[in-house]
């Protein structure tokens, strides 16, 4: 549980920005509304049929609710469930909420984090208020509401509490960004924390805090804008607001008193700070503001983060942070997680906040739209920029209220993360060239659009830049641009990426490249990879994907249909992608796409289906070796990994020179196959693969342990591995072996072998497996992982599931196409 | 596939009469689209989303829509699901039309027979219609939207086809009847057929058919009431309408042919016939009467049947038909069937009416909607008298919207089945004291609503009476009134029946006593059911279920609560039911609750979760003992039953005298133990139980083999029986015996037997037994029957379901709480 208490500053569907108090705070009271919820995944005939009394077994006890906690996804399983499509439509959750305010006219609010898509909130049958958009956050003021409920003779049937119902829309609406053709999950529920808050009648609407740094970088200003949201019956002469600032090391450097005149709605102060310790990547300072209201109504603080520093992108050249080159070393977040959906707690996006951290990011892209505040104040204190954008996505423009609310949603987006210091960009579209959500498509329209939300952009924060990714016929618009540039995945070969990137970068004045990367199936190695992608084009020209390229049907040959979705390949694309950018100095930076595996209802057939797998780490944040590829590049901390963390058995013939790659950041790296040295070799980013880290070994039939030593300014890091090699021949897959591994009491692995017709394992085998479980136990499936599925493809033959056996007896059945079915009973 | 080919005469959102062409008249031509749709249980972001291009593996082919045929229901399965609510939301049907109209300027028109329940029709992205209402049927004229559609640029890429897509909308509405607090489904989807028909310009809109006979019966008319329905651009003078009527034998005895008037919008005539064959429940003549439109458009030629009967509800007194009494021997009749829902094919229909008929019925309530026309016209041909009602059932009174709707329902049933000799009443409304979908509840407002259905109905049908049941304090209103009388299930014990329904007669003019019966879980079969039922008091005043009664929780002691839910019971309660039945001479008639096993979805408690249980034959149409008690009372072909058919082990003391029961209309029966004659007994309807053809042995250990012989007017009949006796006493199931029965090459029985801690069967035991089946077979479960469900109640401590082998291998779990969980492989 959070033990931050938050206070919410609130304007009902207008921007608005939620700052942050201290929990010894206590006249100022917030909870978060995660227990005791009730949850139905339909619609109801009215409001009336959530609140009506009733007697358990009659009609009115119908449709059943389940018991939930929030944050809640609807999909939190369907969104990768092979045989459904996930739930679009109404669902509806609810409680009793017992109230307690301390101020006395004081107002009662709920602030909702996000919730998706579209909601309605109603206090008894009272609709208090009704919100569209699935990323922002909004609040409602309950106050007159649960008031009048109070006197209606159904307040006694609630012993005091006030009945609360949300309803919650995900269903398909083409007049609503973002697009259901998006390759992500418009995803349903109250998915981001409910917060009850309570304020004085008199609070704090909105704090603006806009700091700024001379171009030598020694001297700060910082501007404080406040606006009031005021309730008094009776205004007072004395109520005052204190303005506190606090340095990095949180040693108070400032304090003004101020009262607040009788017509004053907000004020606006300056403050100058000298010698400025500045935010970056490396040290995110981070400042703190804390504004004490002291007033005749009831006393509230309110605390927020700012940072001082200094950006700028070179025309076509690079981008300089406090006046030095930074590489932007990027990747990409959805907000989506295995058995969760979109209802991330707190401690699990910290988690994966931190891992990307550890992978060396110091720039993210959170695409396609506002993402949590948790989010942003974790790039705040990691250092890590920020690229934010709204989900205009794909499918074109549609009419005047599909218009009004990407503005508003823009509006919301800068307003809220205005104080960030980690923001860098605000993000206006990506893939507009997309057409077929209308009968129209217009480009002439699409960029009068993108003009008007640079405009308003430009407007609510002079001191940001807008982008954009792919949507050629808008690029001279924003004030930065990034392409499609999907070298050797959708398009061409990977060795095509820097001259691809040279020629797109002169095409505009400030160019970043976001989304690059590739599918694996996680724990699916290939000894050679390149075979199936023989009739791929290399292209200096361009290799942004164009429409269809996706599909696995029709089309030219590309990686995308033609290749193995292994492991083996994407190492090879991210190591030639890291490797190229050491040497493109006028790059600004380049964002992998993304950092974790992600569920999407476009790509059902993928090998775990309905998930996109170009992440670095799975959906439930297992790293996979493209994760230590992009930390062999860019951690500073010494690292070493024997690629093939999960490959259990290598093929070829007997005797065959086989190559052991070994991804380090290390100087030196000294390898040993069974005990022996192979030699030591020095690390040369330029030496692809694996920066030279690389030797051969003439295999035989037989186990290996394998061993390497790294050294880093002196200092040693070690990492072993186990692996099998096999050297007889195998064909395709005609039986299987079921085994079960880490059998313990609570739960063990179900695990099958693809074998061939001599028994030899079929270890290019990517046959499709069926798990199923009847019984007590609990099969750990949508998950959408490789290792979480009910419906997977083989990785080299194989395939797994976990079983939860709560203390009973199971039976799990493997079932492959064209082979058979086996069962296996588990006690 | 139905031979019969439909005229349609439509009027949308107008009352209308659909009658019935035969199939020689080729220049008219009716389709049913039961073929190659495409359906979606989800919303549509827009019409645009059906039908706009896509190549495979692109965005826009998700989500993935499923192949069905019509009639189909959205419901089929998870209506009783035990682990779901249903869905209630929106789907989406869609198929490309072929269209060949052989009328030059003819229309074209989509004919549906009943859709639930709400629609919408689009031509490509063109809204056609829209209906509200899931039980009438109606009609969408597309000529005009396929021509403009035809006209588009993107009609090429149809190759001719016609793109229709139909939104069928089930979700929770409280302004729309039927309520949702209704003990049944409201389905979605399009569960009746939906016929395409091709019409000239000039067309019969509808045929109206009076037939009247006077008190003597010996001298009929009938009145033709036509109306046509004329695109015609220009008019001729010489259309006319051929008119021409055939006996039941199929004679023609009449010929007429009208001039139509170029003014003309229809036409009316009387007809005298002499001596008419008359329509009753024994001999159901029909004559009918054929239109041939001679048009200089085209011609078509429209057929409907119609019979002469003169009915006369006495004074509190019996009712009458064609001057005779006649005892309304009544069911119930849902529109629900096993793996279906709602949607029953036409052969489906005939078959479970038809076994309606064997089992003796004269009578029925098309309880609680407007019913498909195949239902309508097997009541004509099988001479079963109608009472057909609207769905306003329970939940109160809403507002205009809901008014109106109400009033339409009425309208269009009347209009659409004015024709049907076999109705008799309409019903206007169905419990309707029950509040609880509004916060308000008026009783007067109730009464002003019921006096306008009652004047409406009268306005559009003067030869029927209205009726309703259960609503006291309406029963002024309508013509024929039935309180609600459940002696011996929710109220009382059932040797209150004759008095209650006494008392409850003399309170209205005309008294017809609508269901009564009680839940029996098919194959629960109790040497004495009446131990928990010492606590349930007699009433003599009145047997009315109360608020509350149907639960299993609070309030006063009931069989429907306390009771054992054996066949047993049921059978009693039967029995002593038809027996008072035949002595209350001044009794109408009464119906028994229902025919069939239904789905609800406010029973998710019940022996088989969401099925209401009072049946006659299981949902899937086989029969349960009381059947063959209603066949012992109703039928004139000799018939005999031993009780017990699924009864194999009876228990008790060693040498206990058991009573074995017969159910038999023979006038005498002889009944075999072992090969040892009982004795002969004389059948006698007023010595219960069994019309005393009921015999005493002492049962041992051991198996039996029963024999009955029977005879009636000379006439032999014959069954047997085979039966084990267990004299052991047994105590709670601890333990469970899992075997396999009818263990054939494409199915298997998986049966379970639950015993107690000697290994003696546990008889009595009601536990719950989970089943669940992984590999290639396919369990039949979620058919709503007690041997056909995944969750299910005991039976004796039994429980089964049947596996389709799928050419594989299987295993299924068995899993009882408290007991365990079995499994086992089946190949």
């Amino acid at each position: 549980m959070n033990k931050r208490i938050y206070i919410l500053l609130l304007s009902l569907f207008v921007g608005c920005l939620y700052s942050v108090a201290d929990a010894q705070i206590n006249y100022s009271i917030t909870e978060r509304l995660t227990k005791d919820w009730k949850f139905l995944k339909s619609d109801l005939g009215s409001i009336w049929e959530a609140v009506r009394p009733y007697s358990p077994g009659n009609p009115e006890a119908v449709p059943l609710w389940e018991d939930i906690e929030l944050p809640h996804c609807v999909n939190a399983t369907d969104a990768v469930d092979p045989d459904v499509n996930y739930y679009q439509g109404p669902s509806w959750y609810k409680k009793c909420l017992t109230l307690n305010n301390p101020f006395k006219e004081g107002r009662i609010i709920l602030h909702f984090e996000g919730a998706g898509q579209k909601c309605e909130v109603y206090v008894f049958t009272e609709l208090v208020a009704s919100h569209i958009g699935g990323y922002d956050e909004w609040s409602v003021d309950i106050t007159d509401a649960v008031a009048r409920f109070l006197k209606t003779k159904d307040a006694e049937r609630f012993k005091g509490q006030i009945p609360l119902s949300i309803r919650c829309d995900n269903t398909r609406d083409t007049e609503l960004i973002p697009s259901d053709l998006s390759d992500f999950n418009l995803y349903g529920g109250i998915y981001r924390y409910l917060n009850l808050v309570y304020t004085p009648s008199l609070s704090i609407k909105q704090v603006k805090i806009s700091p700024q740094v001379n171009d030598e970088l020694n001297r700060g200003t910082v501007n404080l804008d406040l606006s009031f949201l005021d309730y008094r019956k009776e205004k007072s002469y004395t109520d005052s607001v204190l303005i506190e600032i606090f340095d990095p090391s949180g040693k108070r450097i400032l304090s003004d008193e101020k009262v607040i005149e009788l017509s004053e709605s907000g004020l606006s102060s300056d403050y100058q700070i000298s010698k400025p310790q500045l935010w970056s990547t490396i040290h995110p300072n981070l400042y703190s503001c804390e504004l004490t209201l002291l007033s005749s109504s009831g006393n509230i603080k309110v605390k927020d983060n700012f940072g001082f520093r200094k950006t700028y992108f070179e025309k076509q050249g690079p981008f300089y942070l406090n006046n030095e080159r930074l590489l932007l070393r990027g990747t990409h977040r959805h907000e989506d997680h295995a058995g969760l959906g979109a209802a991330m707690t707190e401690d699990l996006i910290r988690k994966e906040m931190l891992l990307m951290k550890d992978m060396g990011v110091n720039f993210i892209r959170l695409g396609h739209y506002q993402q949590s505040r948790i989010v942003l104040d974790l790039c705040d204190s990691l250092g890590i920029l920020v690229w934010e954008e709204i989900p205009w996505c794909r499918g074109g423009l549609g009419g005047e209220a599909y218009q009004n609310q990407a503005k508003n949603m823009l509006k919301q987006m800068i307003t809220q993360h205005y104080n960030h210091p980690s923001v860098l960009l605000w993000g206006l579209g990506n893939e507009n060239d997309w057409p077929n959500d209308f009968p129209e498509f217009d480009k002439q329209k699409i960029r009068t659009f993108m003009s008007e939300l640079h405009e308003l952009a430009h407007k609510l924060d002079n001191s940001r830049g807008t982008a954009i990714r792919r949507c050629h016929f808008c690029k001279d618009i924003v004030d930065v641009y990034s392409p499609s540039i999907w070298a050797g995945w959708y398009r061409g070969i990977y060795t095509d990426y820097k001259s691809a990137s040279l020629t797109e970068m002169k095409k505009v004045d400030h160019f970043l490249h976001v989304e690059w990367g590739g599918d694996s199936h996680a724990r699916r190695y290939a000894e050679s990879t390149y075979e199936s992608l023989s009739d791929i084009k290399e292209s200096n020209e361009a290799a942004d994907e164009r429409a269809g390229d996706a599909s696995f049907y029709g089309g030219i040959a590309r990686a995308s249909k033609d290749g193995d979705w292994s492991e083996s390949y994407i190492v090879d694309l991210i190591d030639w992608h890291l490797k190229e950018q050491e040497t493109m100095e006028w790059l600004t930076g380049a964002a992998y796409w993304p950092f974790k595996d992600f569920s999407t209802p476009v790509r059902p057939l993928n090998p775990v289906p309905y998930m996109n797998q170009k992440g670095v780490v799975e959906r439930d944040l297992t790293p996979k070796e493209g994760y230590y590829v992009f930390q062999s590049y860019w951690v500073e901390q010494p690292m070493i990994h024997i690629y093939g963390q999960n490959w259990d058995i290598r093929w070829g013939k007997k005797g065959e020179n086989k190559i052991i790659k070994i991804y380090s950041n290390c100087d030196e790296v000294e390898l040993f196959v069974n005990g022996q040295s192979l030699g030591t070799k020095q690390r040369n980013s330029q030496d692809f693969p694996a920066a030279g880290l690389r030797w051969e070994y003439p295999f035989k039939a037989g186990n290996y342990h394998l061993k390497a030593l790294g050294v880093k300014k002196g200092e040693t890091v070690k990492t072993e591995q186990k692996l099998a090699y096999e050297s007889r021949p195998f064909g395709d897959a005609t039986q299987m072996l079921v085994k079960l591994t880490e059998n313990g009491e609570q739960s063990c692995w179900v695990e099958v072998q693809l074998i061939d017709e001599n028994g030899v394992p079929a270890l290019l085998s990517q046959d499709w497996v069926r798990f199923n479980v009847i019984g007590d136990g609990h099969l750990e499936v949508n998950q959408g992982t490789s290792s979480g599925s009910s419906k997977v493809q083989a990785f080299n033959g194989k395939a797994r599931v976990k079983l939860n056996k709560q203390d009973g007896v199971s039976a799990v059945s493997i079932a492959v196409k064209g082979i058979g079915t086996e069962l296996i009973k588990i006690k």
